[in-house]
């Protein structure tokens, strides 16, 4: 009789437990045993900020599954079937032996643990900068539930009054929001010239804006030179440019670096992004060997070149497959991601999937074709929010790279829509005529995913010649000014205006007052509304009437990134 | 040179509008007329409900763009271009001259407008029983704003105490809840078995109690004989089982009829669904004349077949296109449907794309799979709300055929997803593994409509052994009943049971209580939890240690349809 199989999995947090799971269902003979360092297992560790920000109290619901039982040892063995060894730490990898060292955190004994198969799901680290006072008290990351304690004591005693957070990433800014949430005047400190690099920087902006109307205070394209301290206890935040943000604490949230030291002293291969190298399988260079979650790179699924993404959905999903290739032999891939991700800032959302405009010119598209929409999320009589998305097309193909979207309104919708468009390869000609579920509480009539396709459709066709703001602004400070057209209301242009030397024609009026409009036929002109769909409607109007170069400002008022007048 | 195209559109509600404004844009030259019946124009008639309810108050809001401007004929002039005639009827179009004559309804007078390109737009008519007394005083539907009118000062006045609603599909079930909210006592009649036809039985039936739990009545089953009154007045519903309902106010949702006679009447050909037949360009039988909205027939898109589909989305993009091959000739085409839909049902919503078991069924797929998944819509210390979603797949292909989606959870979002993943032809291997956007405000770490897809997936391995509720009642009702196992825990059993003759072993002691299992190792055995995943591993326990026959019940209690116990 064969022996049974033995799978030992090196990590307990999100990718681990579910990979060492599904083996065990797949394979109830199976010996699964769970190897980890911290002394909680199956964290939900996307929820600190959440605990931290006192979305909720409840501690252990972080550690617990929906039903209220804690995710422990006892937890896995009775109820999953599966060994796991909490504060035990894998020390070296035997190849060779097929055994794996492990240190006992609170006793120091060692000893050895047998695999059939090994998954290593070892995580990431979040990475520190390499400047003076990084170590002093008062200086955090918001990585394991140690942190998150930490964090939440703070908000609970009321100690402190001003942190910094280092790094404008979805972490930094969901990490801003609790901490803003707790009553800490808060500063983001982030080197590049945006927050929120998923984001194209005039849809950053937007969220940016937001974050500073929370009183939470943004300051991009500038690096931390160090900390300041008294005896070893932070004191303040020093910048490059020499401003000294004085603060309790500071939280660094500039990324995280794949925890591969393991896997790199076992002779496996790392990839070129830093991350296990892994194939479709999940297998590492050793066939006896997986690698899933934060630790490994994926494959892009629109570019095809490596790329990491630690996230904790895909995570959970390249578990499953590891787990089950573990023990019924390869048989099912992971195909890698499109790096969607959303993150909630205060009122706000943001959310993007595909490629950005930015990425995809970096990864070398020269015919692309983008759009900006601003629109509602359902009728306005339903209670509705604003949605801005922005839409990048191969103009070759037509074929969909990547949607962003941000405002108050139902982003999560839009994303989850447009992750599916691109994963079945759709092009704007499939998107303009899409069949979604529409009903007043849910939607408007022309969902605000399909009235991008139009604009983008119509822009493909040359019907639409619209104008980012950033353009606008460029050509503002040239030396020949377009003519600037506002068609909305006097009310609307009384509540909130651009103030860049704009003039006022509401659209019903636009046809009896062309005397107000540029002589010259060739003259620019550049229209916009609240959301550029009369402004839209303005410049057909106007080019029937013979001007030749009328264009839209896309996304009109509600997608300006800079300072309005009013 | 060329004479301006002549362009007219009959009627003004949703798609006519929307392809005159198309038409206009893209040739701002023609000249373009709306010809419409009512005196208002682009209602809002989705909203119908939601203003009777009094989900809002503003009814004009009904009536205008979402900047507050009415869209009367001075709009549609002065904003889009567009001629429009309201209380204006088109009463016969004559092919051969390219003339339609009209008739003021105001002053009777008739004359004759001439087209190039016409786009018929006549939309449909609320079915009425052929029973006594259906017009009653008091017996109304819920399709014109004169009906939004009558019903919104009812709720005004509260001059009435009981209603009935003779018919339970979406406008019946949305009319139900607007009265409801009115204060009004409701009963909803539904002739066929279960209300909500777009959902499979059992989804229906989670709906059919919600609304209940509601105190509307809900009897499904049973034909309207007619109507009883005092002095023309409605007294009374008579059942066909012989039961009457007093009440002073009866809305009949029973469906709508297109309205076809003026286009049957000028000889164009109508479609074997009642529809007027049209080609991809939206193009009707004589290639000068388009049709839209509520009016035509479709393309299904996963059956190839025609089929009706009355929607204000549909008719929107319909008369898009049609909008833009009037003028530049046929170039654009619509695709047909998928059959997307979404109703919101008191605190629950309701949604559907593509086929449901029994549609499919009835289409002659004959190797079905489905599953029924429940789960919450994300972390429950974020506030999730519950989702019930069955899963429709082709067993030879894999490929998604449709899901339906109820709960109080987010509904729109797995609607939406789902019916992008039916318009890309994805499989449900395609699905296992989307990259979806996960963070804790929005979804669990693996979504629930990957989930699904998961047990999908777990069932075409023939890994889960799912049971539907229905079967499982009718093995109850047998002789050979199988072994009812609950898993969940003592506390979740006391709150919440069955009461089916199961027994309770919470999941975690299962391996530590097999002397309570029957002892003949091909006992059927039936496991389940609240939403059965736990009722999933129980199974894979139970099959490891030598059971033969285990089953799991497809979403647990919550997706239940029948009484419970507790």
């Amino acid at each position: 009789m064969q022996e049974k199989k033995r799978i030992v999995v090196i990590g307990g947090s999100a990718a681990g437990p579910k990979a060492a799971a599904r083996a065990k269902r797949l394979d109830p003979d199976a010996e699964v045993t769970i190897i980890q360092k911290a002394p909680e297992m199956s964290m939900a560790s996307c929820g600190y900020p959440y605990y931290v920000g006192g979305v909720f109290d409840k501690r252990s619901a972080l550690l617990s599954t929906p039903y209220g039982e804690v995710r422990d040892p006892h937890f896995f063995v009775h109820t999953k079937g599966v060994q796991a060894r909490t504060e035990t730490e894998a020390v070296a990898i035997d190849r060779q032996n097929h055994t794996i060292r492990c240190r006992d955190l609170n006793t120091g004994d060692m000893d050895y643990v047998s695999y059939d198969k090994l998954i290593i799901a070892t995580g990431a680290r979040p990475r520190k900068p390499p400047v003076p006072g990084v170590d002093f008290e008062g200086v955090t990351t918001l990585q394991s539930m140690k942190d998150a304690d930490f964090l939440r004591k703070i908000r609970d005693d009321k100690t402190i009054t001003k942190a910094v957070v280092i790094g404008g990433g979805l972490i930094g800014i969901e990490t801003c929001e609790a901490l803003q949430l707790s009553g800490i005047d808060i500063t983001v400190i982030e080197m590049l010239p945006q927050i929120l690099m998923f984001l194209d920087w005039e849809l950053a902006k937007v969220l940016e804006n937001h974050v500073r109307s929370k009183a939470a205070n943004v300051i991009t394209d500038v690096k931390v030179a160090g900390f300041t301290g008294d005896d070893g206890r932070l004191s303040g935040v020093k910048l490059e440019n020499g401003t000294e943000l004085p603060c309790q604490l500071a939280v660094l949230a500039i990324g995280v670096v794949p925890n591969v030291d393991l896997a790199r002293d076992a002779g496996l291969e790392i990839g070129q992004t830093g991350g296990i190298a892994v194939d479709e399988y999940m297998q590492t260079s050793d066939p006896d060997v997986y690698a899933v979650g934060d630790c490994v790179e994926l494959v892009h699924r629109i570019t095809g070149k490596k790329t990491r993404a630690p996230f904790g959905d895909l995570a959970n999903l390249e578990g499953r497959v590891a787990g089950e290739n573990a023990v019924l032999g390869n048989r099912t891939t992971f195909p890698g991601t499109i790096h969607t991700g959303i993150c909630k800032v205060f009122d706000f959302s943001a959310g993007s999937t595909g490629l950005s405009e930015t990425r995809a010119r970096q990864e070398g598209y020269d015919n692309l074709v983008t759009v900006i929409n601003a629109s509602l999320d359902k009728p306005e009589f339903m209670g509705a929010k604003l949605l801005i998305s922005k839409m990048v097309a191969d103009g070759d193909t037509g074929k969909i790279l990547g949607v962003q979207c941000v405002g108050p309104g139902d982003v999560g919708k839009q994303i989850a829509t447009a992750a599916m468009a691109i994963l079945g390869k759709l092009t704007v000609a499939d998107l303009v005529n899409a069949d979604l579920p529409y009903a007043p509480p849910f939607s408007l009539p022309i969902d605000h995913f399909i009235a991008t396709a139009h604009l983008m459709e119509n822009k493909l066709q040359d019907r639409l010649k619209g104008v980012s703001a950033v353009d606008v602004k460029k050509k503002l400070e040239a030396d020949d000014k377009p003519y600037i057209l506002d068609v909305r209301t006097p009310e609307e242009f009384e509540t909130m205006r651009l103030g860049i030397g704009e003039t006022l024609i509401p659209i019903g009026d636009l046809r009896g007052r062309l005397e107000d409009l540029p002589e010259d036929k060739n003259h620019e002109i550049i229209c916009y509304c609240k959301i550029s769909l009369r402004g839209y409607e303005a410049a057909r109007v106007l080019e029937s009437l013979g001007w030749k170069n009328v264009k839209v400002l896309e996304g009109g008022v509600m997608a300006w990134p800079y300072e309005r007048e009013k």
